[in-house]
């Protein structure tokens, strides 16, 4: 069984997020380009013996982040499967800055780095909710140079490729072309960005 | 509650791995600077609806390599921990190639990729180990440039910094000077190495 | 090491939930003896290659629902563990009816079976909340008799037993009479109950 | 949807074991109706803040026993799923003694407690190997009168029910014939025992 992934490189392929670029969304999206918010409080069984939160849980506040951030256009990754279309993940980073501990005010902050039809990049920061910050577990959205609440515990990021339900690459604009064009406009990138 | 962790930086602290360079490992120590072999078989627990092994679980395997290997010189974490010294995650990398699945045999191949006072740093390979394939969940030692058995599924890397039990950064070779020779040994550096 | 937990029986040290009983709570708590209510949706990493959720999940969730629920009167088990006091869970029984699948919206239900100075027992129900059914995520209070919104897909219930840090069994209205108020309340039991 | 599973009570329907009974099992199945044993090692992943092993990864762990007991007879649950037949779990049950903790050295012993085409139910004793006691990781019977070598830390039983692709209970007898012969026989029950 040959099911590994060769799809060409990210760097070659997909419009990567310009830092310093300006936001390309129409005045219909604005906050395209910027961060998605959403709210957890950490589970008893996603700590461990150092009596903070063990590190491969954050792959799994990463996933919900970019779940609820899918979720606020309007999909779901449920539909999106059902449709046939997979979207494992390919590559993922993570840094660990302070450790999480049970029972915290966690929001896991997420937006898409870099987007193309082959492929979808997403970058996410976990804070905290201090005591004295006002907490929310309704999902938000953040402009991209707004201030974000809670003290950062954790960034990463996550690569990502379509594939059919036989594990082939497959073009999303080609398959797909609803999905493409309102995942694009999250993404804050041109329509015609391929 | 002030817990980040400020280390210097990897780059500028420790030896890392010369890709190209000779083993220093003296005649006492064939294996150093080469990888440690662990085993396990896919849990049920550890697939998800895609029917493969959902991602997060990659970093669990990590650990039990990082873990069997440091077993292999007669050290436990658990006996580390117990002398009041902590090696967390400050990084996590990993690339998924071709994914597990339920009940494929599965071998992690770890070893040391850079090391320091400060910190260290594991490099791992995931491969699946094929029908064809002689099946062992023995440990064993591999040589840096001798074939590793198995059809390769995931890579990754993880940087450690050590810590003591109130969450600071301590230098091993003063704190734990036996243990700092040991793992010296192994990641292959010459022991005057700071 | 002897951690081994020697407790007298459930049955014939604390006082059952008389399931045809009058709700002895005063009119002050109106809720006493009653369910609580929280809610999560299913995450891709609790699915498993049937596609439905993996069963040892559901212990996790009824976690969750006695942790909200103790929270619900201004407690949590953070707090209790920072006063030095374990509730670790004795014996869980789980009875799985109709599975849950990804992104399902899910009702927790938990109750308080069984309660005395040594022993705590929950009960719980998972709920599934269907399309016409208007979903909440706000922790509510259910009188016992009244009718629960969901479809039930899973009932359990966990047995806890009261413990200092060093693992033994303690009295918890000796050691803790403000807690143990509180809680005998939130069971619906009268305070002299012991 | 309704995909609740309503099958005959396990009472009605099963062969209990008779704890008094005589082994039913011929000369050429000597230890069949007896203990099955498999090992691991605990994963810091499976600790949690209280330093133990948290409580619902031992339902993994009765999962991998009978994983490895049912592959004792060449089978696999793998290859069972994929001639279209599920077992997920109908019931679960467990009783915490001993906690475990990391880097514990555990033993899973686990054996057929009923059986009938319909249904399967596991009996599970999790044990601790004591430093005094010889480690063995492989697969190995034990005669169910016979000392089995660990401290007890947990019991547990699970029950079963033979599914169809789309979930619907199947007579394994019917449309398995071989793999009933086989279980019933590792179940130490007469074949002709419905």
């Amino acid at each position: 069984m040959d099911d590994s992934l060769n799809v060409p490189s990210l760097d070659t392929d997909s419009h990567h997020r310009d830092p310093a670029g300006a936001n390309p969304a129409g005045p219909d999206s604005a906050e395209a380009g910027g961060w998605h918010r959403t709210a957890l409080k950490v589970r008893y069984q996603e700590t461990d013996k150092m009596a903070v939160v063990y590190h491969a849980n954050y792959l799994n506040w990463f996933e919900i982040g970019r779940t609820e951030m899918i979720r606020s256009i309007g999909l779901s990754y449920r539909e999106i499967e059902e449709r046939g279309i997979y979207l494992p993940v390919l590559e993922a980073r993570s840094r660990f800055i302070v450790p999480a501990r049970y029972d915290d005010r966690i929001w896991i902050y997420t937006r898409i780095g870099a987007f193309s039809p082959l492929r979808l990049e997403y970058e996410y920061e976990i804070r905290r909710c201090e005591p004295e910050e006002a907490w929310s577990m309704d999902a938000a959205p953040f402009a991209e140079n707004a201030g974000r609440p809670g003290t950062l515990l954790t960034t990463g990021a996550t690569e990502h490729v379509w594939l059919s339900l036989d594990w082939k690459p497959v073009r999303l604009n080609k398959i797909a072309p609803d999905l493409y064009r309102r995942i694009a406009r999250l993404a804050g990138e041109a329509q015609n960005s391929d």
